[in-house]
């Protein structure tokens, strides 16, 4: 129950954060839910896609399109022409987002009988999945190309919660919540104060 | 059978806008033979593997993959250096494409159970597939992201054809017929008329 | 087993061409490793995808993976900051990489009962795909869109491969080592070279 609303949470924030990105974009309103959209379903359809446990979660169940089809609308039109968003609105949605979708898709692979290393890399993948193709379409650099901590944000959080669960035992949703608040944390907090790991860089 | 041509139609007039388009970008002919057909067979490879019904259309029954190959070999050998090609072309290939596209993915979705919000995704899904892994590996602005009515079109051909079929119990092909209409009609005029929505734009 | 230790091969040389492109990019460790580890598991995800034959091969079997993530941390720790690297590094890489994968893609094909042709395209795949993520993400001109004989190099490889066990009943390991000897002979003489096909240039 909790994680379906969570689920829904994910959903939205993505959603949302799809629409701001397209509103530097001068595209039209169904050009922007097409890209909201995208952004909130796309990290889950793959990572579908990969384990292969039949449709894609929103052909099943088609709630989360939903979802994501009127906080799209909805943010259009409350969000038209607002006074200047502050900056740190689109890093802070995708935050929660990513934190969302990590735990949500370490779960979908242990429900699908996947062990605790490609598990994490599906909480990853979804977690990072819809962000990508959002950042790609729109020609942005992707989020998890830059330097602040965002791809080991949701490597850390999704061992956290593979291991509390898999090694400790913990149950599966304390699990889950306690790998969320890391990668949120570590986010936020990279956000805040511009925390950055030293960079990888060769002369080539 | 009508369906059957339709597809062969819309395979043919993607492999040409994508053979068009790597035009631009100096490649050799066999760059050029892989940009054509990934964008032929795209959009309906990523909507069966989001169906989840076996291998991908291509893998069951070759037809259109060869077609598509075909079709990029005689455009690559007769538009070998024609004369300055007018301006419309790319954009009136794609949009017939689209409007064929559009009508078989909706139809492909109601095959295999899903319901009217989920025929219309997979629809939009099918027609603007291929066309935006055409311009992301080209590095084009992908269609959809401009103002000319491109997502707009598809979403409403999408809609009528499913609620025609659904709602009003017309006969499938006769839905689908309509909805291409539709959605052709829509993008042709778009063209002829640079007609644009409104845009969504917000200042961050 | 030859075709397990060339698959490790391939995920190595790729994991390692993903690492080196990001050292360009200033990203932090885990997003290095990310870029790695998509690039060498990448090309077979979309194709275990398009087949459909069950999860991912990663899914189950996580060698491959676990092959990704040791390379790129011993490639982050090893080439650190070395001298300047050689330019044609990137490229041999690739090469090595590409071919084993054009090759094992078109074994997989075989074995899930593909015919010639989607064997040929399902081998293309493999070998491109992971490359042209690495690129689309790191956004550089993917290697395919470049004119020195890339997609003709695995096309011409895959080809060879699947006519000698097709048509000339080659044992099938034997026609692999001849197809992929042949892709990566054409690459490196491509890069040693210089060598291009003309280039298919429309003035649109």
């Amino acid at each position: 129950m909790l994680v379906y609303w969570l689920d829904i949470l994910g959903t939205i924030v993505f959603a949302v954060s799809g629409v701001l990105l397209a509103g530097k974009l001068r595209m039209d309103p169904f050009g922007v839910l097409v890209l909201g959209v995208v952004t909130a379903v796309g990290g889950g359809t793959i990572r579908d896609m990969a384990l292969d446990a039949g449709p894609v979660f929103w052909v099943k169940d088609p709630t989360d399109l939903v979802v994501a089809m009127v906080t799209c609308m909805i943010t259009i039109i409350l969000v038209r022409q607002p006074r200047r968003l502050p900056k740190w609105i689109l890093p802070v949605l995708d935050a929660v987002g990513l934190a969302v979708f990590v735990g949500i898709g370490v779960n979908k692979a242990f429900a699908s009988g996947a062990g605790p290393l490609v598990a994490v890399c599906m909480g990853v993948m979804t977690g990072v999945g819809g962000g990508i193709i959002r950042d790609v379409l729109a020609r942005e650099i992707p989020m998890i190309l830059r330097t602040e901590v965002y791809a080991t944000a949701c490597i850390i959080g999704g061992m956290v919660h593979v291991t509390a669960y898999s090694t400790f035992g913990m149950p599966l949703q304390q699990a889950m919540m306690l790998g969320m608040m890391i990668t949120l944390g570590i986010r936020l907090a990279a956000i805040r104060w511009h925390l950055k790991l030293p960079t990888f860089t060769l002369e080539n």
